[in-house]
């Protein structure tokens, strides 16, 4: 007999059959965040029948999710026990300060599913099968997104506001489509006399507002609630935090809307753009890079913009020097823009 | 700035993400496989613009689904040229003999994706949450099956066969669950005398004829319609073959079965199971030790067995011997019991 799995030199579909059961890791985890089982795991439960009686699930379904989780990395199994990787001992523990299993509420809603599900004809057609996607005004999934992914974005906005403060200090703060407020509340807590305005739909900045109040900023937070399109900026910004917006437009529409923050910036002003970005070759950093994907399913015609992309779009705004900060912030970079 | 995701030593929530959105590989490789993107590269069209001609697809969206695959490793990518990977371009270009394309059509129907959306409540309950799964009589998804996976299953039958025939040569030959009936086939065509008794639902076996037909052995191929566990299979088969069945079925019903396999031998005869079997940590290897989490989402109480536990249920059913061969058939092992 030989054994044509094991033989890495032939050619193989074994790539092909991971892609196509792909999706079970999607269920697994979401499945695993559900029931708790990291937490379980944390808890000191560490068998099937410990784990299936803290999780109040069946012991049989249980050992075979943990094996699964065990097969794709999530959890370490020797003999009946199983035990939490250091990764998701940080990330996966419900009782971990850096918890982020609530992200699936956001990015696993039915839309972006079916999005998705209609990949075929988003691709025939170059923009996402559901038309707008989640870009209708006060879609409740940016609530979702604002309550999931704040954590996530606790450190990332502790270094761009750090970044930025080598700028000098900022006094009147332009934060749109502020989502949770991280951005703008880290930026105020680092500029004592900042005062931060924020833009986002109305149900979404009600979250971002109770963020700042919570984190002692209220008092320097003002409301700009509708479309970042529409609404008046007002000016004399010394600063215009754009995070994770432009990704979702196209260019045209990109340069359009920098050309308005451009005009709400006095003298010097700074424009923060926070984004997934790839390198030319469109295909590194991998997930960076595969971003691209989720904005052709689930929008009308965004992307995830190379650094000269972008560049270009600011200078067609009329920015006069445009410079993509070193580093990560965790998934993102940081490009400032001066006016 | 740091760099938060490029130090591996500190734990990181990518894996973490890259689970979540494990989603996007399976709907982008069927997607590819339905706009036949392989076999338009295949044909020498290997810019997104020319792909997108070939496919009757947007060139943005080719451009997307392009990097994607490259990212995940079914292209390669040089400039704004696209390439077949060595894998790719032996499975996944439709003129090629080996494509296996078409196996989307039976891993991926709606009924297993529903299955695996309340996996939840299957880890729940121990079971598939839509209960009898696709083990419901006459189901179409099994001539789907038929269908789609005989190409994937001509080189284990081959192995199988080889295998078989060092035991000697055989005669009246059993096919259960025979689907496309490629195994028995097989058997047929190194067996000269041998006639080959396929039981399957009659909407399935209606293809496993067709294909003993084509190849030759119609004439000594025998249908025995209805569920295996009904139909009377008759007496004095030297081999029955029990292909990627068992795992369907829990243990006490396979053994019940196992009996009834075993009554419809002559002496000395032999039963041949093909089969997923993970290794005794059930985590290893990974692509069998995860069939487990297929059989929780579709099946009421299937499972991937272990040797020991498939040697069990065929020693309680009074088989003599019971030996599992060197080497795979593919993802398969083969166990070899005799009466």
């Amino acid at each position: 007999m030989t054994a044509a799995a094991s033989s890495p030199q032939q050619p193989t579909p074994e790539r092909f059959f991971g892609a196509i059961n792909a999706y079970e890791q999607t269920e697994a985890i979401k499945t695993a965040v559900e029931l708790e089982v990291f937490t379980a795991i944390a808890e000191g439960n560490t068998t099937a029948g410990a784990i299936a009686k803290r999780c109040e699930a069946s012991e049989r379904g249980v050992r075979v999710l943990c094996d699964f989780l065990t097969i794709h990395g999530f959890l370490t199994k020797d003999g009946t026990q199983y035990g939490l990787t250091a990764d998701s001992a940080v990330f996966l523990n419900r009782k971990s300060p850096a918890y982020v299993g609530g992200v699936i509420e956001f990015l696993l809603t039915p839309r972006v599913r079916e999005a998705h599900a209609l990949l075929t004809e988003a691709v025939r057609r170059g923009g996402s099968a559901l038309g707008e996607g989640n870009l209708v005004p006060e879609n409740p999934d940016w609530v979702k997104f604002a309550r999931a992914m704040m954590p996530m974005m606790v450190m990332p906005a502790q270094i761009m506001t750090a970044e930025l403060l080598k700028g000098g200090a900022v006094h009147k703060v332009l934060d749109i489509a502020a989502g949770h407020g991280i951005y703008g509340i880290t930026v105020a807590k680092q500029n004592p006399g900042a005062e931060i305005y924020a833009c986002d739909w109305k149900n979404v900045l009600a979250v971002a507002e109770e963020n700042a109040r919570a984190m002692g900023v209220g008092d320097r937070y003002h409301l700009l609630p509708g479309s970042a399109f529409d609404v008046d900026f007002g000016g004399g910004y010394d600063l215009a935090l754009i995070t994770n917006f432009l990704h979702h437009f196209d260019p045209p529409t990109c340069t359009e809307f920098l050309r308005k923050v451009h005009a709400s910036l006095g003298p010097g002003g700074r424009a923060a753009i926070v984004e997934f970005i790839p390198n030319p070759d469109r295909v590194t950093p991998p997930m960076a890079a595969a971003f691209s994907m989720m904005m052709l399913a689930t929008t009308p015609a965004g992307d995830a913009y190379t650094f000269a992309e972008i560049e270009s779009m600011l200078k067609n705004a009329c920015f006069s020097r445009v410079a993509l900060a070193e580093g990560q912030l965790g998934l993102d970079r940081l490009v400032i823009a001066t006016k």
